[in-house]
């Protein structure tokens, strides 16, 4: 089996076709990387792309794709709806397809060392690959943005994990660090109160009391005249999609509300459907290599 | 999406290692053919051979494998507990990954007539690519045996698809035909009573009046002190796999009797886990296109 790796790199430019064009090329014409999805906003003036491939040709694109950021992108010029930090905001890497948590952690430090020594750019690790534990959430290394990060890197507390003192004049400052991958996953629920979906996303996400590595937020889908819980799972090993479905189902009863369906947003790992059929066909011994479409995927690779 | 077929061709030989290596190279040495498992069982005195591959690639590779053992296998001296009507004694297509039941009863039909043309083997077509519907079922064509072919053979109600009016005289004749993949499920019972499996095994199987895509028999795990209801699932599109389990988990009840856990044996098309998924979850407008591991396996091949 490949070992693959997927990253999530965010660049802030979404609306100048030519500056995107240069830096989707960066994975495009990488031999070894595949360019699964890129979306760019220009409210946000974001661009965020997702691309995966074994660790040496990932890191090759990615630190090419800084490269071309950090020399096209002007942060002291920059408006975006979206918090960031610099020309590359963000860099998750995020293990897949038979990738350790140990190696991605690793893989992205490599990465953060060498884009200070190329880019000059200074780098936070986060997440995962966190040193410092008040680094691993994002929004803290964020808050400030561009333009409070000078001041900010004044504070030993905030001494860049490479490179520094200062921010790169142009391109800022850049978070690089491993995270398992994020799922988005609602819950649709026979009832228009958002009162109650309220109450049922406060009681499954970790900062209401709830499950660990759960998120979740109630949304109004007005044209349906119905609510949903939706949630963001930051770890699905340690907190698998079913049991959240299960506790918004059995928190719902209680208002007498039933659970009418749920979606999900984006890609999922194989992984996280094989946990739930194992969970609730109750089958034993199940492994995904028993999968006819992935082990013909893989032995053609 | 490559568009692939398997097949798992069943060669009358499962003792003489220098022949079953002859015809597994025609499998080994296919360019864009995978050789996924093979099974050879001296008591049976066969090999099952499972490959997978596009369909012009998969046709040349199971033509030189009949080739290969019309021409060292004799089914004059041939013994062996399973019954087998020649040389090669059935070979079905799957569809999988892209591949529509159309084009794989097409595959089906065109190797049969080359067989005819180059082995001077006579074909029998069977399930999908039956053109009579009393040879749909393949225990109907292998009735009788290799022993009794020729005699079969002059009922012109037994005359055969291509090639004839008699069998080859070493090689006999061939079932070739394309089927759903079959899926092997079996779900554990807490209680060693051999009656209760029996019936729950009569109520969901087709022949006992339940789900047409099922067939299914007790089993008795004595080592764990439970029964089993063992299932093959033939067609697991119409009859999922989940509406097997909530059948034999409803006919269970009825005897205080409790389901304690399945277990799917060998390969299993990733479709029927997403339906379980859907069905389980509730899931709305989920894809297979959005599983990671499947979507880089694509991008790679």
């Amino acid at each position: 089996m490949k070992k693959l790796v997927e990253t999530i790199p965010n660049f802030s430019e979404g609306r100048n076709p030519a500056k995107i064009k240069k830096i989707l090329a960066c994975f495009e014409n990488a031999s070894g990387v595949t360019l699964l999805d890129h979306h760019k906003d220009p409210d946000h003036n974001r661009l965020v792309v997702t691309a995966a491939g074994e660790a040496g040709a990932l890191r090759n694109a990615v630190l090419r794709a800084v490269d071309t950021a950090v020399k096209t992108i002007d942060l002291r010029k920059h408006k975006g709806e979206h918090p960031r930090i610099g020309a590359v905001d963000v860099i998750p890497f995020v293990p897949v397809g038979g990738t350790s948590m140990e190696e991605a952690v690793a893989l992205s430090r490599s990465v953060a060392k060498e884009i200070w020594l190329t880019s000059r750019v200074p780098v936070f690790l986060y997440e995962e690959s966190a040193v410092h534990p008040e680094r691993k959430n994002l929004p803290d290394i964020r808050k400030g943005e561009f333009e409070g990060l000078s001041q900010k890197m004044k504070d030993p507390k905030w001494k860049p994990d490479f490179g520094g003192p200062s921010p790169h004049p142009t391109a800022g400052a850049v978070a690089v660090g491993a995270r398992m991958p994020l799922i988005a996953f609602n819950v649709n629920l026979d009832t228009d109160s958002m009162a109650i979906a309220g109450a049922i996303a406060k009681a499954v996400r970790h900062q209401g009391g709830g499950l660990r590595y759960c998120r979740a937020i109630p949304i109004n889908l007005r044209k349906r005249g119905i609510v949903q819980v939706s949630m963001n799972m930051t770890n699905y090993v340690e907190t698998p999609l079913y049991r959240a479905l299960e506790m918004v189902r059995s928190e719902a009863r209680r208002y007498g509300v039933t659970v009418t369906g749920s979606e999900i947003v984006g890609l999922v790992p194989l992984d996280a459907l094989v946990q739930s059929s194992a969970y609730y066909m109750g089958l034993e011994d199940f492994s995904a290599e028993q999968i006819l479409e992935v082990k013909l995927g893989e032995a053609k690779g």
